[in-house]
């Protein structure tokens, strides 16, 4: 019962000694990363850096209690900071008090809706979001990402746009008041942390990149020539916090909060399952909300903003031996030391470095590979992929997912609508009866045709089932039987099953019989349903074409 | 060529002499039916009877030079009638000159929109609306429209609302001044209507109440005691008429002509297909569409408002032994002769009688016993019945309408994303595999388990898939093969792919094998694609069950 109630005792109860070594390590080196993501995430969000520390605390330890999940790594990630940032900056000006607490009443809400599905049990709902539309989305909010960043990079005031062309244009405009200092930080660092990730991966660029730019900044007193530095970081731990709210506030932020809601979950759970499947254990949909929500409510409780199971950072984890969420713990304490004695070390760092980390981190996602991928395999997802990518980059994030899932959607219930249906005929050699159009030497009997339809039947195929149907008899006078084989409906609604016993009657006045062979069990508990063991009985319950074809020969 | 663009040069051309019978006869009982219905319908869609009877001629020349059904009887009907008045009433007062003129505007709209999809082969969309949506939909409009009449029944004052409730409100305070005449009249009618319905079905009891009504309102001057008659008809033919229109009325107007356009097609081609196929020949959804769609810019053109197939004339039309188009064609001229020379015999024609034909044909149109079928058949088929019903009834004919065909879809999705999958034993007295849940002599190997698996696999499904393979492997620590029988799998989309891909992969590095057997064309072709008969050789190609044990058994 309390092990249902917070998931973490499991491996509380049960620690194994030889674990320890694998969560020191995985705990010291995500803290490691996490100390400038964090900073970085919280600057793309329109947060005063240290948010993103706070939120890189309490969080980890309230979701090692309540998650599924032993190896992911909570905390700010760049998607969600983004869509905190898109969100909330129509409200108010980023790193504004009013702005901050905007953020924590958002925070509030994703954990509520993140917690209210998980007790529901709406998990399954996110199955829905197609993993071509995650990919499609995910790269286009890369680039917005990555564009959001140039100010910094550069050295120079844009306005917070989404929207690409403006920026660059805008930039362009400006070239005259980039200040070269911050550019020469920014590209050595970018260019610092690509080699490194290309020759050395284990070791923590973020960390070498850092103390590199807040060295060449402290010495060469370059805070002085214009190069924007993080400054003062309070330290200290998170004081509590209870974000102030109005109904008008909730129902301006409620859509943002749902997007960060799913797409926070969404990302973080599929993460989540590749480490479980690995390692031989389960984590539940429904239960990994619970712990996501839980953190995000802390989250809110304790002046941090929306965070979620980063991709990269649960990898570092898993790959660094994280057995357990003691490693998550770890990690918490080394954040909150850090909060306590060492904020004082930030003060020269450069902005631009943070934006190079976050410009090379979101890089990574952009995956044409995968685009290039589901083109080969179906085209039909490459453009689901496609059309969301452009979607999002030019209408904006919430309506580029949105318009995403509605399409993928659309994909499905059109393919189910246009179903696969094929001809049978006699294959000698295989003596079985394979589709005409593939198989040349499959031979037809004159009077009879034999038709397979490959796809559940419901409302919005059955009139083109009914029409090849009137199709088969139409084609030529003699043609008396048609046997269509069902192994291939898997289900079938009642509307269907009306469609086809008026066809069915309709032949039988005219002397044409159909057969059907091969019903599969949940779809002959709807036909028995439907009285048709008794109307046509005789006429469906073959076991398989063979079966209908020796009784035909015999009567 | 030619009769590709105007299908019914078929039927002319190949005239035979012994259809004329049939015809003739046809087309004067449907003219004979007709005369009282689109005198009845106009004034239900708000209009002068007279545009009833314009709305009877052309229109109905028209579609049997460019429609595919030989006896569908086109011409005013109740439903689109109600449509109407829905639609336009809101924009000016029922009668008014400003008020015909939008209808016509109207029609011209509705042929503009079915010949467009008729002529870009966009026939096909109609299928997305399910039958028990339809029914619903039908039944709610049906009771609409009984108790929008109920002002003529009792010869009172009522608001034009689709409120039933709020009608019968309104009537019982009104009752003190109720027309005792009127009602008398009203419901003598639909005495008679009900009776003749009963026991001499083949008689046209419209007329018999008709001539019946206007005799007893002639005799005792009950015109003159309050009992409102239709009064002057003018007479001759239809003048030609150019809708006058504006950006500002198409745009409001377009919901409800996209909604009369599709909704009376719907109805009249579901019918057209019931002829058809008993009498042999095919209707194609977008020749109809053609053919509908111009006889509603003919309606437009010849002072008329929107017409489609009906369904009762349609089936007295066939009953009466029509062959061809012909008998459309004698109905017009009979209705033009009537505005020639009969329209003064209408002059004493009580509204009340026309209210009660009305009320008595739209009671036949609602449907309980589709109802308990479906739900009997399949609840949920009968839910979407239930709430488009109560959707049509509540928020509106549009809303219901759209209401129930998004619900019917989410069913399908629905349905879709919770895949049957069933686990498989030997049977040894049928020597076959057989689901374990319902055969219990179905016996299970220890070390192996055998999943079926009863879907297309895509996006919203395949996490329900890759959850129940984990059980089968986290049942027991003994399972190291499992057996995916893939006859049921009729596609699958590329983010399936990757998932069991990803799947396949992890349990490999575990020492654990999954097989595919039977795995048909088009999904054998999409794994192709993406390179599965590489990476996964001497896994997938198995012809069945029995070729995969055998395998495992050998090595």
């Amino acid at each position: 019962m309390l092990k249902k109630l917070f998931p973490g005792l499991e491996w509380m109860l049960t620690y194994q000694k030889h674990d320890l070594r694998g969560d020191l390590s995985a705990g010291l080196i995500v803290a490691i990363m996490l100390i400038p993501q964090g900073m970085a995430y919280a600057m793309l969000a329109g947060l005063p850096p240290v948010i993103g520390l706070y939120a890189s605390t309490i969080p980890l330890l309230v979701y090692a209690l309540f998650g599924s999940s032993r190896q992911l790594a909570v905390g700010p990630v760049a998607m969600v900071s983004l869509l905190v940032l898109t969100g909330v900056q129509g409200l108010a000006e980023p790193g504004s008090s009013e702005y901050i607490s905007l953020v924590l009443l958002l925070a509030l809400m994703v954990g509520v809706i993140q917690l209210s599905l998980g007790l529901l049990r709406l998990g399954f709902i996110t199955d829905f979001i197609s993993h071509a539309v995650i990919s499609g989305f995910t790269s286009a909010a890369a680039i917005v990402i990555g564009f959001s960043q140039l100010k910094h990079l550069l050295g120079i005031q844009l306005p917070s746009s989404e929207n690409v062309f403006e920026l660059l244009f805008e930039a362009g405009r400006q070239l005259s008041s980039i200040n070269s200092y911050t550019l020469f930080i920014g590209l050595t660092s970018i260019l610092i942390l690509v080699l490194m990730k290309k020759y050395v991966p284990k070791l923590p660029a973020p960390l070498v990149v850092v103390v590199y730019s807040t060295v060449v900044v402290y010495l060469f007193d370059l805070h002085e020539k214009g190069v924007s530095i993080i400054g003062e970081v309070p330290d200290g731990l998170p004081s509590l916090s209870l974000p102030s709210w109005s109904f008008e506030a909730v129902s301006v932020l409620m859509p943002v909060a749902i997007t960060i809601a799913i797409i926070g979950f969404v990302e973080s759970f599929a993460m989540a399952k590749v480490i479980a499947t690995k390692e031989k254990y389960k984590v539940d949909a429904n239960r990994e909300l619970v712990g996501l929500g839980l953190a995000n409510v802390s989250a809110s409780t304790f002046s941090g903003y929306p965070v979620t199971g980063g991709f990269s950072r649960s990898a570092v984890n898993y790959g660094a031996g994280a057995k357990t969420g003691l490693a998550a713990i770890i990690t918490a304490i080394l954040i909150v030391l850090t909060l306590l004695f060492f904020t004082s070390w930030f003060y020269y760092m450069p902005n631009a470095v943070l934006a190079a980390i976050i410009m090379v981190a979101v890089y990574g996602l952009i995956d044409v590979g995968e685009a290039k991928h589901l083109f080969k395999v179906k085209k039909i997802d490459g453009f689901t992929l496609l059309i969301t990518f452009a979607a999002t980059l030019t209408l904006g994030i919430e309506m580029g997912i949105f318009i995403g899932i509605v399409f993928s959607l659309i994909v499905f219930i059109w393919r189910s609508a246009n179903p696969h249906m094929a001809e049978l005929g006699y294959v000698e050699e295989m003596d079985a009866y394979r589709n005409t159009a593939r198989f040349n030497n499959a031979k037809t009997v004159d009077h009879l045709s034999i038709l397979r339809i490959d796809s559940p039947l419901y409302f919005a195929n059955i009139q083109r089932v009914e029409s090849r149907i009137q199709q088969s008899f139409l084609k030529s006078e003699e043609i008396d039987t048609l046997i269509l084989d069902f192994q291939g409906v898997n289900d079938i609604d009642a509307v269907a099953i009306d469609h086809l016993e008026e066809l069915m009657n309709t032949y039988q006045e005219l002397n044409k019989n159909i057969y059907l062979c091969d019903v599969k069990g949940p779809v002959r508990d709807t036909l028995k349903q439907a009285g048709w063991y008794e109307t046509f009985k005789g006429k469906i319950e073959f076991k398989d074409l063979e079966h209908v074809i020796a009784y035909l020969k015999s009567v």
